[in-house]
């Protein structure tokens, strides 16, 4: 039976907890706050939990589950505890910015990306059930040892989650397109909405918009340090597809402008038809 | 108790059928389709039926409920049949295009906008209760007669719908905003997607892809017929809305490019506390 550390105990660390210990592993955690690590102990997210690192020198494996920027210092705080045949990996939503730093760091490590979330955060977030059936990205490189895939390979299906393997890169414009570049276009939605002038318009508009307004413009309301974080890590992949969406918006002003109604409902045709094949 | 002629009898024309009905008035339909009157009789949309509009000469308010392209035409084979006092509205999606052709071809005439609506369509689709808190746009001009204002104001009131006046022009620019900018924006997210030339990464994206992306692409998966007629009947304020965003999204790109953190956060935070305001 494995020991499994969790570093950061939200929504992600938390479920981890809950679940992994459920499958039979003992886990241990790591937080500085005398509350988290109460909470953590009361929901049964931990075996046993402290403020230092060096409860996590029994470990086999560990998740770094920080937010993204304390995901590269938390590992440089960590390894001195470490016996070096333990596991790191953590859940960052990029890779390309974590992973070849981290594998320096640490040989014994393995980046990956559970694509599971709520709109909840903190110790009470956790839950058993967030990873089942999400797609959870592993991103090996060819100095990964083979232990840490198999390892985090056993995990990840009893999570009951979709495993995907790909390099940091791939994994890093795959969400460019599905996840950051939405934000930043769905954002967009608003803010040139309220550069309407006419002030009875942008009323008339806050009084007239319903579902179709509502779910294009959601995830560019939604959290602003998510948003940000997005577009420091992942800046090079999300301006590709910024400038490729830019390339593609202009053709349809273009045809607008042309009234090449034609092509505009060639486009209209292909995206209803190509729609379905991202859900 | 008052008359009501309607033509078109799909989820708009059916539900206002059903409701008016409710309310006690007397409806009266026309359809070419054999199939579709004994269906709108089977189903209480009308309490009479013809193939030809003369059944209408007893109306004192016709709805007109067919697609854009065919309002015009419509009324002007409509209008023979007609007695002076009997009021002409219509449901469209557009006004700067329809209300002043129709002001001119029947000066009893009030243009509005039920924004109400479901994925379905045909004889079948109309209920009761679609109206129900929905926002109802009337566009008055300075032509309209003020029995064509009242008469509309009480019915409205009974579909327990949320009035709103303003003119075609207003109309017109305040949906682009909600409505036509998102589907040509979302839209242009799937036509992005799709142009990676990175096959792997486009397959990943396509697993990968969750809430997010299908929130943000659903408009633009549409129907290509609704889209296309939003860009042909509403082009002017289409195209103005698309120009402001793509402004906007070059205000973005330029933030990330420059590492503007600041600037991106600013906008982010904006976006978020405009957005319930929309809803």
């Amino acid at each position: 039976m494995k020991n499994i550390g969790i570093i950061g105990l939200g929504l992600i660390g938390g479920s981890l907890g809950l679940e992994l210990r459920e499958k039979g592993f003992r886990t241990f955690g790591v937080s500085q706050r005398e509350k988290t690590r109460d909470r953590a102990l009361e929901r049964g997210i931990v075996d046993e939990i402290s403020e230092g690192y060096s409860l996590l020198n029994q470990c086999d494996l560990i998740f770094i589950c920080t937010p993204i920027e304390a995901i590269i210092s938390t590992v440089q705080d960590l390894i001195p505890y470490l016996k070096p045949e333990t596991i790191i990996t953590d859940v960052g939503s990029v890779k390309g910015k974590i992973v070849p730093k981290l594998s320096e760091l640490w040989s014994n490590f393995i980046g990956g990306h559970p694509m599971a979330g709520t709109t909840q955060s903190g110790v009470d977030s956790g839950f058993i059930g967030l990873f089942d059936n999400a797609p959870y990205v592993l991103t090996p490189t060819e100095q990964t040892p083979q232990k840490a895939i198999d390892l985090m390979t056993e995990i990840i299906k009893l999570l009951n989650s979709r495993l995907y393997f790909c390099s940091p890169e791939e994994h890093d414009q795959a969400v460019a397109w599905i996840s950051h570049l939405p934000v930043m276009i769905s954002g967009s939605l608003i803010q040139s909405c309220l550069k309407e002038k006419n002030l009875k318009v942008l009323e008339l508009a806050k009084n007239l918009a319903s579902s179709g307004f509502k779910d294009t413009s959601r995830v560019g309301g939604g959290n602003p340090e998510l948003g940000l974080m997005m577009a420091k890590y992942n800046s090079q992949e999300l301006l590709r597809s910024l400038l490729e969406y830019r390339e593609n918006l202009d053709q349809i002003i273009e045809d607008i402008n042309n009234e090449n109604w034609t092509n505009l409902e060639q486009k209209l045709k292909q995206n209803q038809q190509a729609r379905p094949n991202f859900l």
